[in-house]
């Protein structure tokens, strides 16, 4: 049976660690980390990322300011927002809730965001930068910087292996594909169109899921001893459950554990990290304004 | 033995239509598609290719204008003339050409240089763009692009095949990747860390060599009839040639041709693309800015 990789105690860690560093840095600097989120429209599971984000941030010590802004909010007015958040002293990391209202272009709106506050490391250089040794972003996103974080905290090599990310969105497959190949891993990305998947998949010595589609990856498409982190999250129904319906990944879990090296499980894997990283983001915002 | 993709001819097609549509755009709007190369320091080969950028520009009727600093340029001078480039109307596109000297941060320079007149594609915002479905950059760099040209113009389908990627620089490897991924391939990037090379290349469809290791490529690591685009271009010793050297790329040619189903040759495959592109780029900059 497979390593479970235990994201819930992972991120508890890390964000023990921020919370300490956290008490440290207002000790030193008389000032907490601040972070700015800006909810526009009323998706509900951004609402609920919102209120998680900034819940987190209270517990661990950090200053957090919420914006909420109708989704009739025009381009010019998210941005001048942003604008006005990039030129307060008290916040060092502004987090833009994705998806934005189709009328807002999020590449206009994310590029405002100063790189020195980019905590959420969506601007478009940050991107371009990704892939690029010596050249590394200011910050890497939350979601796929968990993921090289699971693997770095497990033990498990990168360098050499052969990986492979199914899923390119912008959020999580294309970053974390870069992030690998900035790791000096052999990396490829499979999707949609890809031809004979569970050829390809089966060559992976670590594999990420990140498609959306729920236990989307089955035994057969997994090497034996294979890394398999899940990024996952889907709604499913169960009638054994109280609420009708529970959370799964993009992986078949009871399948593919008995095969697999090590795996996330959903919940618990990745999902917390994306929190830690971001709190550890904006830590490392406001140290770099100190200089510290 | 393989098909010969030959660049050369190729090239000389677009150059041609990009001629007739300039010479339509001069008679239309009254003013030529104007490039702006930018050359700092006395590297003798980035002034060899900026001499031939500026010399395409003039067969094809786009206007030149050059600007040559010494080495001892400062970087805020180097951004101050891209700035200064910005904001000419005349200038549609803005060249600055690399490698600068280890003094300058290219990625400074290249950020100044405005979205809309980033003709070799190298702007940070651009290259986060590439790999990203609809939202691709303003321009894409010019030798990747010219490979994508190849693959095009010889009839050759990319979505849904195998394409690996050997090398991962900012200038031609992972700027390629990133395109051929945005185009549907299930895209491999290789390099020098990568363990069983040739295993990993003898999977593609579609291999494209941007390494800069002459004939490093051979038959052993080519699966029959894989399509075999090759970006290198080293200079060997070569007794029986009057110059005593001659130029190859990172394929063995001899080796490779007998076993692929198509091949680029180096002289005369990918290398003419690059100012071919870097033409069309400018014109498309120039359109643009009038709206059409």
């Amino acid at each position: 049976m497979a390593h479970i990789i235990d994201g819930a105690a992972i991120a508890a860690a890390i964000r023990d660690e921020v919370k300490a560093d956290v008490a440290r840095f207002r000790e030193a600097h008389g000032i907490a980390p601040g972070l700015a989120t800006v909810l526009i429209g009323d998706n509900p599971a951004s609402a609920a990322y919102v209120r998680n984000k900034r819940k987190t941030c209270e517990e661990l010590g950090l200053t957090s300011f919420g914006y909420e802004l109708p989704a009739t909010t025009t381009q010019e007015e998210a941005v001048a927002l942003v604008r006005e958040l990039a030129g307060r002293p008290d916040v060092h990391g502004i987090l833009v809730q994705l998806p934005l209202p189709a009328h807002i272009n999020d590449q206009v709106v994310l590029a405002a965001v100063p790189l020195e506050k980019d905590v959420d490391g969506f601007h478009p250089s940050n991107m371009g930068r990704l892939g690029l040794k010596g050249r590394e972003p200011s910050f890497a996103p939350c979601t796929p910087k968990g993921c090289i974080e699971l693997l770095d905290r497990s033990g498990i090599p990168i360098a050499g292996k052969r990986a492979v990310v199914l899923g390119r969105s912008a959020i999580v497959g294309l970053p974390v594909a870069l992030m690998l190949l900035a790791r000096d891993a052999t990396v490829t990305v499979c999707h949609s169109k890809t031809s004979d998947l569970a050829g390809v998949t089966r060559q992976a010595d670590i594999l990420i899921a990140a498609i959306g589609k729920p236990r989307f990856v089955t035994a057969d498409m997994v090497k034996p001893g294979c890394i398999v982190i899940d990024v996952g999250i889907n709604r499913v129904p169960d009638s054994t459950r109280k609420s009708g319906s529970r959370l799964v990944g993009d992986v078949d879990y009871e399948g593919v554990s008995p095969v697999a090296g090590a795996i996330t499980p959903v919940p618990g894997g990745v999902g917390p990290m994306t929190i830690a990283m971001l709190m550890q983001n904006t830590l490392i915002a406001a140290r770099r304004l100190v200089g510290e």
